[in-house]
């Protein structure tokens, strides 16, 4: 088989640990024929979300099979701390061991750039816009990492290299997993219509806020950027999307089910113009929806030791049992086993990994004012 | 429907930590007619190894509607310690947070208790032999107990508060679980005839060596006292039958499979003639056994994300793959995706709980020269 | 001697951990006469910070001899999942394991509430605003806390109960330790002129901004209240008084230094009228001031081994060596040995707990722009 | 300044973690005459234990300088998983964080090779002897490192990697430190001699068994070889000497001090005839000493916060207080400052790292039947 596409292969180093050794991270590209959008995808910021460098290869597996109208970077593994902090059996790598920060809130935004842009570029044309708006996030960033070293902390560093390399395509996607979970997409509400060519049947609505994240950090400049615009009455889109895709559960490699994702991306590349020739199409699924908002974290009212009930994906009614607590310790004295249940009609998304929990510990998280896109 | 023997509970304190709150277990006990053998169960000694207060659960609600020959006593939770001790979601309950030591490995044994006793007790009848021996296992714990609170680690004094208990049954059965596992038991060589009596496919066969665990810690001294009075020509069979029950996988919560468990202790319990008029019988299933010197440890031969494909309780054939190794930092540069396998036949019993690897984790145990029981 | 005033104490729990034993704080109350403000002082929020609790103890220790005008509340160990968080050797407290969530950003504040109180009693007198608005913030905790259990998360449910204890004051006090510390007062800026009454050198001064810390928390509500009512020309001042007290270095407890808090937070006290016939006065020292924007992270811009050499609380001139950073990979090849330095005068605050360092962690805290207060 | 010994560095890879980063120790070798014993030191094989790094920085600061008669291989950063395992601000380096096993206790040995080779060579000359068994060790060691990667664990790899360059030395010193500490040496009794030139104090006399360190790997089969020789009536001294040098505490870099302790090794290794010219010689101090048996550790025998009071290296009476409890959860109820104190006279070695402690945790350890070297 003729492989269409040469792969090139970049090592950027993020960092350097106590006894010197450098934190690297691999960084694919594949080159287009810069007639479509460029990509970038990236995975495993979290530690323990490992199923998105699955999906990577498998990408690479059949991309280097088709030729592209877009550049495309992939970058698994991209985080070189997170991926290898063992405690016990597990990757606790969802935060900085240090601080406690999640790594995937250190991404960098500063609106005072958007707002001055705007005012001093009103007058270029859409292309030039595009063009001057993208170097000065890259420029902004750039100015960051060459400024004095004692400034950026180590997730910090990590989060800006990474958005470099974001900042220079025109879609992004960032690979994720939840604990114990079904698939589901976070998507800036601007890009709904685009939700429809992943073959994920949960899509959460985000809006435009920043919290430190990649895909807010990818599509919150170009969008404030066209809000700012809007209310000088110029009409200029935005020219970003960004996505975080939930592949499902986390501390796991399932190489079947990363091709079926592989083929879900692929199928929203070749809606996006991406891909010359290629055939991937969207699966025939219905897509629930629900906004952010509507995202309900249920907490353990009590602690003790869960069995999970609730099927992930699956529509629980209001008064359905979600969870069996077991209290071995008042066996005698209380109802030793309770059972836990919604007050609203929601979809269970994701469960805790742990059946063990404290009062307090996020058990599920739902989706409810559930709409069908 | 009428509940036969009562329930009584004592929550017994085993510690205190810093802010001097203290570390309680619960002891759970129904009294027989006497007539006889009587049995402890534990559970969650090991954090994340949950699934055994479900059993106990299972059992209570089974037991209380049975009459019993001999007296049984039930303890959840285990270890107060371990249960709370979480690291992100995982509870990181498998060794002392502080030293690392592993809880199981922290019961007392002194085989100059036994060889001295062998020598001064030799002229005893049978049940005279045991009555004191049993007493004088109390005695060297309670000696502990009672000593200086200085000489004490915070392990050992929970330890030995849940061996004080042990000491009292002729039955011991300690409720573990593995990471990713199958069900299997560790039993001692000469109680491997009990073995047939759990609905339990794995049976790892054990020497009479004491390195730490609750079972060793049950077993050893009768073992030792056998042989120490066989080698005076005075036949003794070993008094105490201890074993070690694997549940399955950690963090895992089924109240399903418990009440499977609990039938399956029942089994072996009646056996025993632990109970009055019961029906349990184990049921038709070939038990596969190996030795513990052929239970095999197979470590990462390399660092990355692991496949797991060998099915557990799997029997697995020589070259058959067992593990795809996928290597993302040298996608061009080397194959990508490595397949392990085995040099010779196995049963695979248990994998890692993570698939995010360094060379030299354990990813696998197998059962090998396995043979039928 | 004879104890003047008797001291109560009740045991308040926040939680429940995953086998059932209750998370309990001991709050100790004293009764004043009623003619000054009351105090709130908790201890060790973050799970290493300990010498709060000492401070604490030298508190009732000389309070039970005086005379009081205003009630005292005393709450040592408010973190009881933190106090108890090993990991080695290190009490692993200052965030969730679960979550990383920092223990001392998940109070609670609502700035609509806060509008909207404006709105509603501008024709109050100052009192019965005071009151009014001091029983609208309960309300607003109780609220919550009796709300549905799955709604609150455990760190949250733990922040709650404290901030309930802490909004029926009129002066709280947060009892912090920096890693490797000198003294200092997080200190809002209305309330500068109170700095002067601790024996604390140094002084940070905050704006009012919320960030979730317990101090924001106490003083935010009524300086914001304070503003809104100021629009409305109606001159108000802030009725609450908050600080976070650095006492030094986490993981250590030193009786005597404790004593000499004590009386530092007495003299205090005894300025703001707390106190009957006391004679405690603030020490005659230089104290020295930044704002929270010149309080500057230094973090380390290599990787190694650290030499500490910044004397705590000195003042560094720019260009002088702040610290030495050892690479011992690469002896041969590059300067082994490299100093660090500040572009800047500065007063060093504290410093990292460990030698050994990544790139990018946050190495010291200095003072810059410092003015005498 | 001239450099009489050009010193080299080879880099050798002793596993890879899980994003497939090599993990790489450093090597520093300087080649002596020939006419003196080889040397091996290691440092930081747990990850806190740091200041070993800033010991070797001194001596190759200095031996750069020397002519040797021996070779001396220095190894900074001897664990490169445990130098970078984080937890908070500490360093998480005492176990392996999967299993908790302790990283120096992973060496090897083998007694049967001992016994067979005493049994195989007894005609040898000294010479050839020792040349042999050396050959042996190493032979033994790569072995294992070349047999199948599937039978090493982690830490296994590592040690074995460390151990094939111990086993070509002649003497071999393993730096570490305690928690807090004073600064001690463990010496085999066979080498007390020793002791002497080491600028240490406190010397533990330690017997010939093997519980898995490298010391006792270095020693032990030298030490079992000659008592095997000499059930022959062979007289073979012990071949090698090797120690465990503590250097002082944990998370510490002190280059001062690490100048110091620098010139106590070469005082040793003066001593040993492994330098030139060389005019290093032992402090005048006085050393004390006490046996294994004798090295006590204290456990606190209640949980709380601890002052330490007992000045490490200090000789302590019995009934003088070593700690004071501060437990202030039960203020009015009980005596919330407890003093505890020790039923002999030793010397206070090395004390927790930190304030907060649960029943159980070791406090202290200290020397007791002590005497002057």
């Amino acid at each position: 088989m003729s492989i269409t596409t040469p792969i090139s292969q970049e090592n950027i180093i993020v960092g350097e640990v106590a006894n010197g050794l450098p934190l690297t991270i691999p960084v694919y590209r594949l080159k287009g024929d810069g007639s479509g959008p460029s990509v970038y995808i990236q995975a495993n910021m979290h530690g323990a979300e490992v199923q998105g460098n699955a999906v990577i290869f498998q990408l690479l597996e059949q991309l280097k099979q088709l030729n592209l109208k877009g550049d495309i970077t992939l970058v698994p593994y991209a985080n070189p701390i997170g991926c290898n902090q063992k405690s016990g059996e597990f990757t606790l790598g969802r935060f900085d061991p240090i601080t406690g920060t999640n790594w995937n809130r250190m991404y960098h935004y500063n609106s005072d750039l958007v707002t001055q842009f705007a005012k001093d570029h009103s007058q270029y044309d859409d292309a030039a816009l595009k063009n001057n708006f993208k170097q000065a996030l890259i420029d902004e960033i750039d100015t960051k990492l060459n400024g004095p070293a004692y400034l950026l902390n180590t997730g910090k560093r990590i989060a800006l290299n990474l958005q470099k390399l974001a900042h220079q395509a025109d879609i992004v996607l960032d690979l994720h997993t939840g604990p114990i979970s079904s698939k589901h997409l976070y998507c800036p509400t601007y890009a709904t219509e685009s939700a429809s060519y992943f073959n994920i049947e949960h899509v959460l609505l985000i809006p435009s806020d920043f919290d430190g994240a990649m895909d807010e950090a990818s599509f919150c400049p170009w969008w404030h950027l066209s809000d700012a615009l809007g209310a000088q009455d110029r009409d200029f889109n935005v020219q970003v999307e960004a996505f975080t895709v939930e592949l499902g559960s986390q501390e796991k490699i399932d190489l079947t089910e990363a091709l079926n994702d592989a083929n879900s991306i692929l199928s929203y590349l070749n809606h996006k113009n991406v891909l010359v020739d290629a055939r991937h199409k969207p699966s025939n699924i219905t897509r629930y929806a629900c906004h952010l908002d509507d995202y309900f974290a249920y907490y353990a009212p009590i602690g003790g030791m869960v069995e999970y009930v609730a099927p992930l994906g699956g529509h629980i009614k209001a008064g359905e049992p979600i969870a069996h607590v077991l209290r071995m310790e008042r066996y005698l004295s209380e109802q030793p086993l309770q059972t836990l249940s919604l007050d609203c009609d929601a979809i269970a998304i994701l469960h805790f990994a742990s059946a063990s929990v404290n009062q307090g510990t996020e058990l599920y998280k739902f989706f409810t004012n559930v709409f069908e896109l």
